[in-house]
């Protein structure tokens, strides 16, 4: 195949060449415009907000997720504005009442007053724990929250999704992200190509993914190219010049058709489909060190296979081996195995050993549950091209990531609900994951900010925030703060990761999960908990909440 | 609520301030770029393609799709070209023996060689019956594939989930989509407000859509406003002018206060929370017009409702009719009805007729299924707000659309496959729709365009594809022929619609085809089928290109 590009030296911020306009300031929900008059019309421009942005379950009945979406949401910080006409059109929106003083308002608003603090990109993350905290002048912050929301959901969805996907196929298989003509829209589709990419991905389709994130790329042919021949005779390209440029060029038709007749032989095959034969010459011709090909326009082993064993012989007499076949459909755990047996066969027969490692590419629709059950039904698949369920996450296509208020004017507020899954932990709050002698994570911790961190080798109790008997003595081994400063007033104030070094980090930090907390059917929960005076902050301030209504 | 804008003009195109700078010629799979390779190493430049856009199966169980993303389709075709910048990565890409006059080729490519026949965006179509068919040369409608699909893809399948829903409303509900926090990216959340708005929804909470689109928006308050108040203290401005500006402002918390005392004494609570009270006054003072808010941050029917009725009854006073209020957890159907019961008891105790009819606006986590059954419970909902399973097409979040070559050089192709449903329809087609006399849609009929048109009131016989005996003769009362020329050597050649008249189109659309083939249990599907002279074309061709091996 083509070359790739690894060296990834920018940070996805910089290397945001990207000119996805429509990231701006109108990008959010019109209750955002109207909220925020009502508290300019209130005069609470200046009341200083704390919200959380934070999601409450794991996706895909999971036990993990990964966070992704940071640097996009620096980003839109960075360059938050209300241009002319965004204001011209708020001023149809909003009714002719509004006083002009908000629109000026609005015109002058930027993020220098904004601080946000955030878990590092690609860390693996769990429900509750702040993914971001966000302070700010109230009606500002307020404004953020849709698009903060946007950024982030789809591609944490992602970035868990490919790490599933990669956890499915384990750490050998090439994963290839083959999804953009059926994400939902334009950066649906590239997003899905970066988000893959460091959620264990190995390559992309997707040109412009390659251009703008320097992305390894990969491709080769449909059955179009395929279907375009017919025969022999349509080719008005068979020559090719030997690797070892010094002798002359061949006719690769007439050599591939001349080993054809050996291999038919070998397995005994009458004939082939010539148009197919002359599309993988036409081909080899042009990519003579790239040549890997899709083997089932017409039949993958009485056609495809055949041919392409013929091309690659025809191939390797002058110097070029074959990167290998591509199936797209059928029984794919069947047909790499009886592929492979070709592939040897052809190896024995003509003593070329390489011949045995021929890549074989799998793709058609596959998802989680088929990895694992590729995996379990032995199968000799090298790589998986993986579209539609990657990339739309059709096991679950949204993530629930929520934005809520959590102090207001050094005051804390909680969100009630009869459903105490929607509950909030009211206040700033710090966070810290412990981890154990083997080095895997024991739990999260969240504690008020006043409170003195936990230390190592130092008993702390960690309790569920709503079940009051639900609590255990963790002596940690090592100690991690969760969240790091990333914007100080409304400048970026942390080295930001390339997508390469983000990447790392989810191969990382999957690294220090259990493994029953990762496993697809029925994973163990990771513990998420508050310490006993975050608990009882908690809950006191909840007690105070309650509506007396509610107490008759 | 704030004002609207429904005044439409623009067609999708020219309204295209919006700068997505993300479609663009990159923006497809690498084979593409590898395919058009080998076509230009064949010598195959300049080989006609007629390729046909097509999907095989309606989305989410039904037997139907509407066909949208035309008009992005074609503002990409007209802006098809590959930069400087975009060559140099692709030298990149390809291997280093590419031709340099590959690249020259490349950079000089536009559409100026397409033809593009298609459907008018926004009818209703069906599976197989192409939605474009393009032609031009081989290399450049295989480099277009992938984009192409990317833009009909997602947009056709949000169109169809939207007509779906509007569907299981039925006609007098409205339907705002919410959806922007939670779909796939930012322009996953921008094509959802457009492509629902053509779907049938009446407005979308997505700010920037109401801008590049001009499609009415909505929206209120969210948790926050009302969680950033604990007290009236809290009120800073609680002074409102009435209506008739003639008079004095007033203390609108005052007046609230004293309504919300004969409120509990009518309803026999003894108190409500009082930061919501502060809030909801907060935003009628901003909003003295447009005053509906969500009402269940604590407790729906204790405090939320009593809260607006208090701050209505106020508002009322001064000239100001209430809007509304917005309810978003919980029994959507049993509390809508309780609602509505107090809207009726304050409409009588305090003579005001008009308070029966207060809008009640429902949201969380909707989806078709909760429609239906919402409309089978009974439920006093006037306005469903719906996010989620709108925008990311939770029930199937991907179409299947392909593109499949056809022809080349006036030589139909067809591609085989074990599975019959994957078996192409050969050649150019002509397609037709016909009408019976209670002007329903019948069938969708393929002809080769070589054979006379069918004809109103002349029997013309209707053959499955691939069912020998599955074929029924139909007298027709109307042909339509669903294809028309869009662009002609790279120009759009057909006066393009406006959003509301491709919606129209949907709505007038929708409306001829068969109740039994919308609904949602087991609809009936609707009939594809060919003529006798292309059934026999099509087979016949099957037959030739079988291999020699599979006879065996």
């Amino acid at each position: 195949m083509a070359a790739n590009n690894i060296n990834n030296n920018a940070s996805i911020l910089e290397s945001g060449q990207e000119s996805n306009g429509i990231i701006q300031a109108l990008l959010t929900d019109q209750y955002q415009i109207t909220m925020a008059y009502a508290y300019w019309k209130s005069r609470r421009t200046d009341s200083r907000a704390v919200f959380d942005l934070f999601f409450r379950r794991n996706p895909f009945r999971g036990e993990f997720t990964i966070f992704a979406g940071l640097q996009e949401c620096l980003r839109f910080l960075k360059n938050f504005r209300y241009t002319d006409s965004d204001i011209a059109f708020l001023r149809t929106v909003l009714p002719p009442t509004t006083e002009r003083g908000f629109f000026d308002y609005l015109s002058a608003l930027n993020c220098s007053a904004i601080q946000l603090y955030a878990i590092d990109e690609g860390s693996v993350v769990f429900p509750r724990v702040p993914l971001l905290r966000i302070e700010g002048p109230l009606p500002l912050v307020q404004l953020l929250e849709t698009t903060l929301l946007n950024l982030i959901n789809y591609a944490s969805l992602v970035a868990t999704n490919a790490a599933r996907f990669r956890l499915a196929s384990g750490p050998n298989k090439q994963l290839l992200e083959f999804g953009l003509r059926r994400a939902q829209g334009p950066d649906g589709g590239l997003s899905a190509s970066k988000y893959s990419y460091i959620g264990g991905f190995d390559a992309t389709s997707n040109v412009l993914a390659g251009k703008l994130y320097n992305i390894p790329l990969r491709g080769t042919n449909a059955h179009s190219l395929v279907m375009s021949f017919r025969s022999i005779d349509d080719l008005k390209n068979k020559m090719l010049q030997p690797k070892d440029a010094t002798s002359d060029p061949i006719d690769l038709a007439a050599s591939s058709l001349a080993w054809l007749d050996k291999v038919c032989q070998l397995l005994d095959l009458r004939d082939t489909n010539e148009g197919e034969l002359a599309s993988f010459i036409a081909y080899a011709v042009a990519f003579p060190q790239g040549f890997l090909v899709l083997v089932d326009t017409y039949d993958v082993l009485k056609s495809g296979v055949a041919n392409f064993c013929a091309v690659s012989l025809a191939l390797n007499d002058i110097g070029y081996k074959a990167v290998g076949v591509r199936i797209d459909s059928g029984d794919l755990a069947y047909q790499s195995l009886e592929i492979r047996k070709i592939f040897e066969r052809v190896a024995q027969e003509f003593g070329l050993p390489w011949f045995c490692d021929v890549t074989i590419v799998a793709s058609n629709d596959i998802n989680e549950e088929t990895l694992h059950s590729l995996q379990q039904q032995g199968n000799s698949i090298d790589a998986f091209g993986i579209g539609t369920h990657l990339v739309t996450c059709q096991k679950q296509p949204a993530l629930g990531c929520v934005f809520k208020l959590v102090q207001i004017d050094d005051e804390p507020r909680i969100k009630l609900s009869h459903d105490i899954e929607k509950v909030t932990i009211p206040g700033r709050k710090t966070a810290y994951r412990l981890y154990g002698s083997d080095g895997l994570a024991i739990a999260d911790l969240m504690a008020q900010p006043s409170e003195t961190s936990p230390e190592a080798q130092k008993v702390v109790l960690c309790r569920h925030p709503f079940e009051a008997l639900t609590r255990v003595n963790v002596r940690p081994t090592k100690v991690d703060k969760l969240h790091k400063l990333y914007m100080k007033d409304g400048e970026i104030c942390q080295p930001l990761p390339t997508l390469s070094e983000v990447r790392d980090n989810v191969k990382r930090s999957m690294q220090t999960l259990r493994s029953d907390v990762k496993r697809e059917l029925n994973p163990t929960p990771y513990k998420v908990s508050v310490t006993s005076n975050l608990y009882h902050f908690l809950h006191d301030l909840w007690q105070e909440s309650l509506p007396v209504g509610q107490l008759s």
